[in-house]
């Protein structure tokens, strides 16, 4: 696809190069990122930053992502904007808003309300989430980071193994991860889940039609035992009809170190899009593994700020430029990365 | 007036070279708005945003607008302060808050409390609406906006024939509007509104001492027929004492392309402070309109942006600056503008 | 103490020296919170703001302090981030959001969570008030007043004589200014409060046990009568079980230009934390002392800016850089300071 001034909608709207794409820019933004480098790429540009449903951390990704790479951020937050409430259509707001910055991010509760206000905006858009339907820079950065994970261990993503563990059925990070799998067709998916939180059958049949071998189990231990990544996920308790029917499901699988060590085999990475929740009925990944190497959760938050930074300077079309406005870092940085 | 150094708190301050000097200065603002040209000026200067009544549109223009003259922006939205709460007076707060930056844009729910806190303030303090009182930079944007388009057919504000239509009772946008029109004596003014709703009386008186010609009706058609700019303008519903009252009036008077091509002369500019209303119920301005190249109303908004660097950079006194902090634009901005 | 890289969690992890090196850092920066210099020495460096509990002027100074050193700021204000809601803990919390910052200030209604954030956080912390506990960067612009007025007047801190009147018990301030005061052995203190809100015993030991000479008193007139400097308190309303319980105490102390007048050394100078309570039932410091030029409540707050510039640019480790950094201000600040 043609990037500049293109909107982030969909992981639908990739194909394979696209994708790696965006990782290889990706991997460019890590001076950045870590803190060696600063770049002013974009001093003078400004992002849009649209929570019309509240995120802290996607917003703060966002925020600081742009912010590395030289650019300001007006943010709102929350439907304080009582316009749409006054009767202003989603089309008034986009053609209003996109007149005050040069990209925006933005997230709202209803699907496909991101794309209808992409339609109206003057300046390119990226989907922070939209409901239940899409969060494209989650998926990437999710699978950014199997990526970089598969390359510390000499591997690649096409002989990805991966099992999906938990609610498979109202997780949206499985779901957009799944789709973007379908676009490396030798990988092994193991689908572990209750039977009533089971991946989405049109999504299972995606894959298999893509060409990926995909097996589902509502056993832990084995499920686990041969794969170079575990992707966990928490219950969506708030999707549930009550906290009851929630707690029935919270719990049920639970990885912590001595699981680790008796069935997975070395090094398998452990992955989860976050908040895991680490209350005593759920530990879904329990404390007990913080300090496994394996764990590769904070790096995948710390991905998001790559992956976020490359889709910016894609859409600004300013990959070129990011090196050339560049120079050392001045101050304390010392145990960051 | 002097602009270094001073407060814009109402319409009334200004002498029509003060409102030309300040469209002068907005038309210099153009290379930077749209994204051509970026400065630099007030790099490391602070904007001290203060929503005390939420605004997403007036605040995100104001910290844009400092944003593209290289300041920075640190905002305050609702009551989280609960300093006043807690018994703190106005000018407390204002020494206070105004020792946090070089400049303060703000918003307040009762008429006067901006001027009140502007008296304590140690930086220029720039009126964003104190209730039903005053909206200077929203006043001074729509006659910007007359100005160009007016222009760009070949004519000026001394020639100008407006109709203003809807809730000429309650919408404030009028009411200034009128007030800055009688800088320009020759103005004709037709004053459409349900009987009602009508235009305040003295307001209507102080524009006739002021020598405009000044019309008041209650018929659409005709009040439109000859006229160079259309201004309309959304039922106030949150002024009346019930919903049910307002939608006594909602959608009284409706333009939309059929009208517009029947009875308006040919390239009649419509303008409308936003946000339209466009619920089925509504619709003062038709969607058949949105390709209606003569529909001002986002021209509007981003006219906002001119005026308000403007101000800024007139009270701050950088005008003169500004072209010499200046370079190209690094980034994709294609369809922009 | 070693400065580069270390959080700022309590005002017990000072010895005497690293408060005098962070006030000699914070006088350097008064060129540039005055507004006569600019320095872009952080340019490119981002500071997280989290606020979980509101706190407009704290949160506002962190930020702009920031930004005058040329950082950039992203902010969380508010629970609005419900991953704690979804269980995750505060580790999970500090090692997700360290990773978008360079550095962190931070404010939350639980005592020690700040504490337990920074442990877990890869870059430094900087508490902003962790309920009743701590709010270091407070008592440090109230010590730094002290000090800054008294030299104004020829005197030092070791000689310092100081009243606190008011609520001694719930005000937090006085508590942690009172541990700073520990520092200085020679120092004389007269605790002016109803019986009900005493300072607490373990704080008057402490101050006797450093050397201090503490009187504790109810009587407003004589206890000021002798001092360098009265600190007055508001009555912490929020923290009794009833506003009628806070009535009480509310308005028992007040000062006035009279009483000041009558009982007060010439030129003792008159402080407070703000807010105070302006309300005709409480004036602890009444409106009339406005034009005096000793009352410093607004210099205070002037001075938190420099305060904490000095604890970012030493935990940055950018101090000697500033100066390398700068330029002269560009744009109008007549009468600012």
């Amino acid at each position: 696809m043609q990037f500049a001034g293109s909107h982030i909608l969909s992981v639908q709207q990739f194909e394979r190069g696209d994708v790696e794409h965006i990782f290889d820019v990706a991997d460019r933004m890590v001076p950045y990122a870590h803190r060696r480098r600063v770049t002013r790429v974009l001093d003078g540009a400004i992002l849009g930053s649209m929570f019309f449903e509240p995120s802290t951390r996607t917003r703060v990704s966002f925020g600081s992502a742009f912010n590395l790479l030289g650019g300001e951020v007006r943010e709102t937050t929350g439907f304080e904007n009582s316009a749409i409430a006054k009767g202003e259509s989603l089309y008034d707001t986009a053609r209003v808003l996109s007149g005050y910055s040069d990209v925006i991010a933005m997230r709202h509760p209803a699907a496909g309300s991101v794309a209808e206000f992409a339609a109206a905006s003057r300046v390119p858009v990226i989907n922070g989430g939209d409901g239940s339907n899409e969060h494209p820079s989650q998926a990437l950065l999710d699978l950014y980071t199997i990526r970089s994970e598969l390359t510390a261990r000499g591997r690649d993503i096409d002989q990805l193994r991966i099992a999906m563990v938990g609610d498979l059925r109202y997780g949206r990070t499985v779901h957009s991860l799944s789709k973007l799998l379908c676009l490396f067709g030798s990988v092994q998916v193991v689908l572990v889940s209750p039977q009533e939180l089971r991946m989405p059958g049109e999504i299972v049949q995606e894959m298999r039609e893509a060409g990926l071998r995909v097996v589902e189990s509502d056993a832990l231990e084995a499920g686990i035992a041969n794969v170079d990544i575990v992707y966990s996920t928490r219950i969506q308790e708030e999707r549930f009809s009550s906290l009851a029917e929630a707690d029935l499901y919270r719990g049920r699988y639970r990885l912590n170190q001595s699981i680790y060590t008796h069935h997975c085999e070395p090094n398998t990475v452990i992955m989860h899009p976050l908040p895991r929740d680490s209350r005593d009925n759920a530990r879904e990944l329990d404390d007990d593994l913080n300090d496994n190497p394996n764990l590769a959760i904070f790096r995948q938050t710390d991905n998001g700020m790559l992956v976020r930074m490359a889709l910016f300077a894609l859409v600004l079309d300013v990959v070129d430029q990011v090196d050339r406005h560049a120079r050392d870092v001045n101050w304390y940085t010392a145990g960051r990365f």
